[in-house]
C-alpha cells in the first residue's frame, strides 16, 4: 500500500563505531557548514577522502537525517548537491477528516520523521480540532526531540473549497462547523508558527508528484472519494488555483438529469451516485441496520454481490465525470484516493468503462488511470509538502552551482 | 462589435509636411538604428529634442507602422520602450473554417495591417484549402508591400483537436476530410515560411488576451458555438495544452442522458444540445425548408418565439456544460465566440441561467459571462497572435533596458 517509507526518530547514534569514521563524518559536515551546498565531488576534494568514502559518508548522514541531497547543476552536469539539514529544517503536516486528524513530520529530503493519527466526533466544532492537532503536533515535537517554534511551519489540509480572498472555508464544504472560520489566523495562534491552508483534494494531488509515483506528471488529477468527492488538479507541475482557489469542485456536477436531491440543492450530482454516504445508505436500507466503510470493502473484496453491484454503479458514475475532465483538460494521469482505496480494480475497473464510454478515445487511451498507493495518508503528505516544496524552492535558488539551471 | 481597428496600408506618406518634422522624424529614426530600444525620455536625450516632439514623432511613427512601442523596465520604473519596425518584422494568421478561410498579417504592435475572407465549398480537401489559403496570402502580401519570404511566419487555425505528439488533427474533428494530413507541413511548403498550428478554439481563447478586452486575464475559458462546440483554456495567462494538446473538448460532455444520438457514437452530448447544426435542424423541420445561420440570428432579433425557444434551450445546456467548467477550473471569464455572437443577450441570457444553476453559487457570482467583441474574426487574430507572442517574449528578452523586469 505504501511507497513512503515512515522513518523513526534516530540520528542520535552515527551508525559506524570506528572513531576514524567519525573524524571522516565530521570533516564532511563542517566542510559544509562553511560552504552550505557542495556536490560529492566537490566534496571529495575538499576533505581530500576519497570518492567511495565520501559517497558512504554521505549515505550514513543522509540516513541520520543530518544532510540532504537535491539535484543540482555542477559544470554545466547534473549532479547531486550535498547541504547540512539543520534539525530545525523540519515541517509538518496537519489533515483535518470529517471525524480525524493525522500530523506528520518531514524533512526537506521529504523523509518523513514522525507521523500520527486520532479520532474526533463527528461534528466536532473547528476550535475542538484545532486543541487536539496542538496537542498531536506538540507529542510529536517531543517525540522526535525538535523544538516546534523552530519547525519550517505547518501545511493544512481542510475537508472543503477554500476561498483564497480570505482563506476561509466556503459555504457547501463537508464540515459546515468550519465554515466562515478563520482557520489558518487560529491554527497559527494554536501551533506558533506560520500556516498554509489548502483543500484536502489539492494536497492529495500534490502528494501524488512528491511522494508518490507521478514525480514526473506534469498534469495530474487526483479525485477523493469520500463522505464528499472533490478533486485537485496539477497543471504544467504545479497545483492549479484558477480565479478564488475553488477548483476541482466535481462533487456536484450532474451525472444524471432526473437523479436523487442532493444536499447542495441541485439534483444528480456526483455525490449522490458516488460517495462512500451513498453507497452505505444503499446497502444499510437493504439490510436494515448501520454499516461502515470498512464494511463495504471488506464484502466487496469477499464477493458480497449486492456490494459490487453498488460499487460498480458509483465507479460507472465516477468515470463519467473524470471523462469530462479528461476531455477539458487532458492530464497525463489521474488518481483515485480516499478510503475506498483497498477496493483496487473493484473501483477501477467500472471507473474505467465509465471513462472510456465518455472521453474523446484518444484522450481515455492515454490517461492513466491508478488507486492511489499513499491511501489515508496523501493528504497529511501533501500539507507537509506545502511547506517542503516551498522551502526547497526558496533554498535551491539560493545553491552557489544552481546559477546554469 | 470590433474593438480591433484594422488600419489599411500606409506609411508612405509621412504625415507632417513640414521639412523640419520629417527631419526630426530622421533623427529619431536614425538613432534608434544605432540603439535598439529607447525610452521616449532616452530618446529626447539622445535627439536633444523636446519630450513633446518626441512625443508626437513617436505617435505618428507609430501609426506609419515604422516604430513599435512595447513596455520596459527604465532604472527600475516603468516605461514605454521604442523601438524600429521592421517591415519584415510582420507575421500573419490563417483560420480555416469549416467553409471558408481568413488571412491576417499584422505587427507585432498588434497592429492589423491586412485582413482578407474567403468562401470554400462545404466537403472541400485540405489540398484545396491550403491552395486558397496560400493565394490569400501571397495577395495580402502584394497589397501591403510585405515580402512573403520575410515575414515571421503563419499561425494556422484549424477546427478541430489536434495532437500535439504529431501535429495532426485527430479523428472526430468537424472537418473529416483533415484528419491524419500533415497540415502544418503541406503549409510550410505551400507558403515557404515557418507554420505554428492550433485548434480554432484554442487561438479564440488566446485572441481574447491578446486582442480583447481580457488583457489582464489569468484564467479564462473560451467557447466556440458553432457546427461543433470546442472551448480553449488560458490558465495562469497562457494558453493550456494538457498531456497531447486534445484540451477544452468539451462538446461531447454528456448534457442529457437520454439524449439524441450524436456523431462521436455516444448520446445527449452538448453538440446535439447546443450546436448550430442542431438549432438549424430543429427549426427547419419546423419549416419543412432548409435555414441558415443567418436566419436564425435574423429571426430571433425580431423576436419569433419559435427561435427563441430553440436559443434558449441551448443556451441553459451551454450554461450547464460551463458550469461543470467553472466548478473545475474556476476561471475568471468566460467568453462565448463563434457566429451567434450577434444574438448578444438572447443566447447570453439562457447561459447564465445554466450557469447559475450548475455551478457552486461562490463561483457562479464570479465568473464573468461576455460575448466575444471579436466575431468571427477572434480565431484568425489569435493565429497571428501565437507568431507576434512568441516574436514578442523573444526579442523583450533582448531589449537592453528590460534587465530589471
Amino acid at each position: 500500500m505504501n511507497d513512503v517509507t515512515p522513518t523513526t526518530p534516530e540520528g542520535t547514534n552515527p551508525g559506524s563505531q570506528s572513531a576514524l569514521r567519525r573524524l571522516n563524518e565530521q570533516r564532511v559536515l563542517d566542510t559544509l557548514g562553511a560552504q552550505s551546498t557542495l556536490t560529492q565531488a566537490e566534496l571529495a576534494r575538499a576533505t581530500g577522502l576519497s570518492s567511495a568514502t565520501i559517497s558512504n559518508i554521505v549515505k550514513s548522514l543522509t540516513a541520520q537525517h543530518r544532510v540532504q541531497t537535491a539535484p543540482v547543476t555542477s559544470s554545466g552536469r547534473r549532479a547531486q548537491g550535498v547541504a547540512l539539514l539543520d534539525v530545525a529544517d523540519v515541517a509538518a503536516g496537519i489533515d483535518f477528516g470529517r471525524s480525524n486528524v493525522r500530523v506528520v513530520l518531514a524533512h526537506p529530503g521529504f523523509r518523513l520523521l514522525d507521523e500520527s493519527f486520532r479520532s474526533l466526533s463527528i461534528g466536532h466544532c473547528a476550535e475542538e480540532s484545532i486543541v487536539v492537532a496542538a496537542q498531536m503536533l506538540a507529542e510529536a515535537c517531543a517525540r522526535t526531540g525538535i523544538k516546534q517554534q523552530e519547525l519550517l511551519g505547518a501545511g493544512i489540509g481542510v475537508p472543503g473549497p477554500i476561498d483564497h480572498r480570505n482563506n476561509m472555508v466556503i459555504h457547501g464544504a463537508i464540515l459546515p462547523e468550519w465554515v466562515g472560520i478563520d482557520i489558518a489566523g487560529q491554527l497559527r495562534s494554536a501551533l506558533g508558527i506560520a500556516v498554509m491552508i489548502d483543500n484536502d483534494a489539492n494536497l492529495g494531488a500534490l502528494a501524488q508528484i512528491t511522494w508518490g509515483e507521478h514525480q514526473t506528471c506534469e498534469d495530474l488529477c487526483f479525485l477523493k472519494i469520500g463522505t464528499g468527492i472533490g478533486s485537485g488538479l496539477i497543471l504544467n507541475g504545479a497545483l492549479y488555483y484558477g480565479h478564488l482557489g475553488i477548483t476541482g469542485e466535481i462533487g456536484h456536477a450532474t451525472i444524471f438529469d432526473q437523479g436523487a436531491i442532493c444536499r447542495c440543492g441541485n439534483r444528480g450530482c456526483l455525490e449522490t451516485a458516488a460517495s462512500t454516504s451513498t453507497m452505505i445508505e444503499l446497502l444499510a436500507q437493504a439490510e436494515g441496520r448501520p454499516i461502515s466503510v470498512e464494511d463495504v470493502i471488506e464484502r466487496a473484496l469477499s464477493g458480497d454481490s449486492a456490494t459490487l453491484r453498488v460499487i460498480d454503479d458509483a465507479g460507472v458514475a465516477v468515470g463519467h465525470a473524470l471523462a469530462n475532465i479528461a476531455n477539458l483538460i487532458n492530464p497525463e494521469a489521474m488518481v483515485i484516493g480516499g478510503p475506498l482505496a483497498p477496493l483496487g480494480d473493484f473501483l477501477l475497473a467500472p471507473i474505467r468503462r465509465g471513462l472510456n464510454r465518455h472521453a474523446i478515445p484518444l484522450v481515455a487511451e492515454n490517461t492513466a488511470l491508478h488507486m492511489s498507493m499513499l491511501g489515508d495518508r496523501a493528504e497529511a503528505l501533501g500539507a507537509v509538502a506545502l511547506i517542503l516544496r516551498k522551502y526547497r524552492s526558496t533554498t535551491i535558488v539560493q545553491l552557489p552551482d544552481a546559477t546554469n539551471r
